[in-house]
């Protein structure tokens, strides 16, 4: 197990949570008090950060809620903060990024250096050579699309490639091939229960990423039965049902309180 | 053909030039009259464009050579040069993104309304749904990766699905079911020239971006042969061969020679 995965691991069993709070803000959520105000993301994601970290194994901002707004250097600031105030709970940046290998050197530079991620999620089409970059980084964790969340996931993802689906050869590839460094793991829908099931039969000493909890509607409790593994690690990632839970001054109260509701259905797996 | 297509299209036939000048600005690379400049980038990439513009159907700037050095702002300048100095000549940002829809929509607020580039490039991984806040864009034109220029682009992409290979699935969905409002073309490596020719054959009214000539070792006559179509539309990329031919103070003329001469193998085929 690499550095980034021992962190994780070590947080995960002192909290006894799975919780990753996934950091996506979206300027026309933010709750009212915050309107208007010059460092509203940044103060709006410290709150957040600070109210629910006791029971979150991780945090993981989406590089595109940033990118958007031109907010690079809020981004900088919370992973920052993180490091800063929290450094057992390490930060991964949601950037699902893929390029020839030379372009995939500055994205690894723009992850890892500029940002100082812990991990990175990355997209696999274009095979092996084009997340080298990222994957010998040893020190670092990174995250391979395989099964996604998103309603049109299996439109390429569930196409039969030798007798099975593309997802499972991405995954064979990924964890069996690519895997020299232990510090690769799978990003794996918790809206797809059947293929997260199958994917840990296979792999039990993998990690595996599960976002899609809550907004997008797949099963908490039904991910972790699925997802859990003694050797391997899970992670559950949510993000707008816990940024979003409160509109009003109480906000990182609310935040906290579902965070915290989350983390009690998680306790009894550990 | 959507008004991205109409002007590249207009502009290739007035220069007679399938070029692209692809902008990839690496600071270990620039010329050593800039060195140590406060605006080295940009005054390189402004001094390249000029140069090259005449023999030129767009400009391609890369979007990770920009966010490793935490560049946006000399990204925006760049863009809005070409427009203002060259409204003739569109940018395409190659961005290769791809997330769950809420996400997507971040992103090509960050490609389309914070960079106003006029035609981006995506992965199609997760499917349908992850590009169509691209894709619902009339006016821009949006390049799916279909059969990539790196080494590694096989591994995936050259999968058998449904009797056939992953990239042309990937071509037959994007083209005949995505492509609703006529603003979608394909990235085709010209590392690989006959899948590039077996994809021109099956869809002679499509639009194909060709990267990898050049310091890829893509062949651009064959790639211009295989390519080329009356109904359709060709664009071949070309970064670091133009950008990098010069080291000196005379860089940005031989970086116009270098151009030239690839416009000179092209404009035959007008």
């Amino acid at each position: 197990m690499n550095s980034f995965f021992k962190l994780i691991s070590e947080n995960q069993k002192t909290k006894k949570t799975f919780l990753c709070v996934g950091l996506d803000p979206n300027l026309n959520f933010l709750p009212k008090p915050l309107t208007g105000q010059p460092e509203a993301v940044f103060d709006f994601l410290k709150n957040i950060i600070d109210a629910t970290e006791e029971f979150s194994c991780c945090f993981k901002p989406q590089i595109a809620y940033f990118a958007a707004y031109g907010l690079e250097d809020t981004l900088l600031k919370v992973i920052e903060y993180v490091h800063t105030k929290y450094p057992q709970t390490p930060v991964i940046l949601d950037a699902k990024r893929n390029d020839i290998g030379t372009t995939s050197e500055m994205y690894a530079m723009e992850v890892f250096s500029r940002y100082k991620a812990d991990a990175v999620t990355v997209n696999p089409y274009m095979g092996q050579d084009s997340l080298e970059p990222f994957t010998k980084q040893k020190d670092k964790g990174v995250f391979v699309l395989c099964r996604t969340s998103n309603p049109g996931a299996g439109e390429f993802q569930s196409l039969k490639t030798n007798e099975k689906p593309l997802y499972k050869t991405v995954a064979q590839k990924v964890l069996n091939t690519w895997n020299v460094n232990n510090n690769i793991g799978l990003v794996v829908g918790a809206t797809a229960p059947e293929e997260l099931k199958s994917l840990r039969e296979e792999f039990p000493e993998a990690w595996f990423l599960v976002p899609g909890v809550g907004a997008q509607s797949g099963d908490m409790n039904l991910a972790i039965q699925y997802g859990k593994s003694e050797k391997g690690g899970l992670i559950i990632s949510s993000s707008r049902t816990i940024l979003y839970a409160g509109k009003n001054s109480d906000y990182a109260d609310k935040s906290r309180k579902t965070a915290q509701a989350m983390q009690e259905e998680m306790k009894c797996f550990f």
